[in-house]
This record gives structure tokens, sequence and C-alpha cells, in this order.
């Protein structure tokens, strides 16, 4: 069975986290939210929902884990790049070639972990400024080898379906969009 | 301000949910989340996250509100439907020509409150059968009057949005879709 990470910092964007998680548990693969922050309970950016972790970021390893996920939202994201642990998670799945997928103002993680400079990236318009040294481009999601980007909140389903592809079988993707009749 | 009412079953669909709470929220609408069962926290299906509800559908009126939304996920939209209170709140929006909005399985609570009879409706392919006397379109998201229905977890993006499109101005609309990248 595949396996994801997400990190969950308080202010994280709802849709962002959840439409992956959803998707990634109807394809098979397990998913571990890890908070980042003093509690297992992280909540949403706009308090719309509390979401409760197994882990907290320093009981992980990342030894293991085929794709880290990095929700948008504010200050989900500003949490989240300020966490020494979570930058050192980001290089770590860097420098093993495995997947790094982040939405929103989380592509400034990627940035500030210094990892994957000239990749070709998407982003929130309004972060754009800190992706100095990344090849931007206005789309929905795009991936450029082991990095994963995608625009902001409306698109978090294209999101956790290209990180889905990323990780299960053709057949295996059919079905799971089938189930959300797309 | 416009007012929505959501309401929340055990086993709820989490991105069906979230959606339209989000994007609603972004879009400057109240959105209430009424719990239907013994608790005022209500647990999606996959377990992926709980709501805490301010009200129980037993402390509602509904002679306010601009929309009543009905998510699917399974079984939440199996008890809503079990429920009567959910079917005299579905008849009471219909009869006072108000927006009734519905995705997934949730179309069949539509069906079993005996209402809209004959209207343009789209929903889960798995529940088609039931929708018996409705006329059937397989598309993202239908609105005939004042039945918006929408067909999937997929097209939870766009069932919010068409939501937002009918409570407020095309400005609020525009602004709140270019806040999600879209």
């Amino acid at each position: 069975m595949k396996k994801a990470y997400i990190l969950l910092a308080e202010g994280f964007e709802v849709i962002e986290a959840l439409a992956p998680i959803d998707i990634l548990k109807r394809a098979g693969v397990e998913v571990v939210k890890v908070a980042v922050g003093s509690s297992l309970d992280i909540t949403s950016s706009h308090n719309h929902a509390t979401l409760d972790c197994i882990y907290r970021i320093e009981d992980i390893s990342f030894d293991d884990g085929d794709v880290l996920i990095l929700p948008g939202g504010n200050p989900g994201y500003i949490n989240l790049r300020n966490n020494d642990l979570v930058l050192d998670a980001v290089r770590k799945f860097f420098n093993s070639d495995r997947l790094i997928a982040a939405i929103c103002g989380a592509p400034t993680v990627i940035a500030m972990a210094g990892i994957g400079i000239n990749r070709n990236i998407t982003c929130h318009s309004s972060v754009l400024h800190e992706m100095t040294g990344y090849n931007y481009t206005k789309a929905s999601v795009i991936k450029d080898d082991n990095i994963l980007t995608a625009a902001g909140a409306g698109h978090s389903i294209a999101f956790g379906l290209e990180i889905a592809k990323c990780l299960v079988d053709n057949d295996t993707l059919s079905r799971t969009q089938q189930g959300m009749e797309l």
C-alpha cells in the first residue's frame, strides 16, 4: 500500500487538505495526518474544521512515505514554512526522489527549503513574488519530476487526482474518478 | 447577509460538505451547520473529519435562510432522508420558493420529500434508479428553478460555486473565484 503524509498546521485550507485526503483514501492510499504545532488537533483557516492527527511532526522520521503533501491556507502555509522540521522533511523527500505536492501558498515552503530551483511550478498568484528562481506558469496543476504544485483552492480536486495518478495504477485511478462521478 | 443552512448527518461526504461551506464563507454568506443526529459533533464518511455544529435540527425553524444544502456521502444521505425533520425542512424551502441544493446521493432526499417531480436534475449514478419522476441528465451541476443538484464529490467545487452564484452579486462571485485561483 502506498503511503502519503500530509502536514497540517493551524490555518490550513480545508478543501486543499481534505480533497487529497479523501481522494487518496478512495484510491486505497494510506494517508497519515501529521500535526505541525503543539497539539494533535489542528484547526483550518476560517475555523471550518478541526482535524485530529495521529502524529506530531516530532514523532515522524519520514524514512518511508511516497508523497509529502503541503496544503495552503493562511496562516497554514506560513506555519509550515516557519517550522524547521517541515523544511527538513521537504529536503528529505526531495533528496530521496520522492514526491512533494504543494498547493496555493505552500509552494513557498519548497522555496524556503531551498530545493528544486529552476523547476516548473505553479502557485497562488499572491505568493508568486516569493518563488524567485522557479519557472512559474499560471496553471491548475504542474508536475515537474518529483515536485507537484497546484494554484489554489479551486484546483484542490485536480491536485488530489494528480497525486493519486502518481501513486496508483490507471484502473484504480479510473475507479476512483468514477466514484466521484468524474 | 445571505444565509445558508447545511444539514450534516453521520457519514456525510467531506468535500461535498466543506467545499460549499468554504466557498460560501469566502463569498460572505453566513453558513449554519445543522446536526442531524443525537450529537452536535458529526463525523464524515471514512472518518476524515468531525464538524462541530451549532444547532441540532430540532432547534431550527427554517423560517429564514436562503438555501438548504444537502451533502451526499454514504450513509450521510441515507441518514438525512430517514429523518422526518429533514424532509419537513426540504418541503418548507421548496414551498416558499427558496433554494434547495443537493449533491451525490442527496437528491434522493428531495425525492423522498416528494417535491419537484418532473424537474431537471442530476445525481450520483448509483442512486439514479431512486429518482423516478425526475428528468435526469448526466452533468456536473443542474439548476432548475429552486432545485440545484450536482453529480458527486468530483463536482463539489462547481456545486459550491453554483450555490454562491445564486446568492451573491457577480463582483463578489468573481472575487471569490479569483481567491481560489479560478
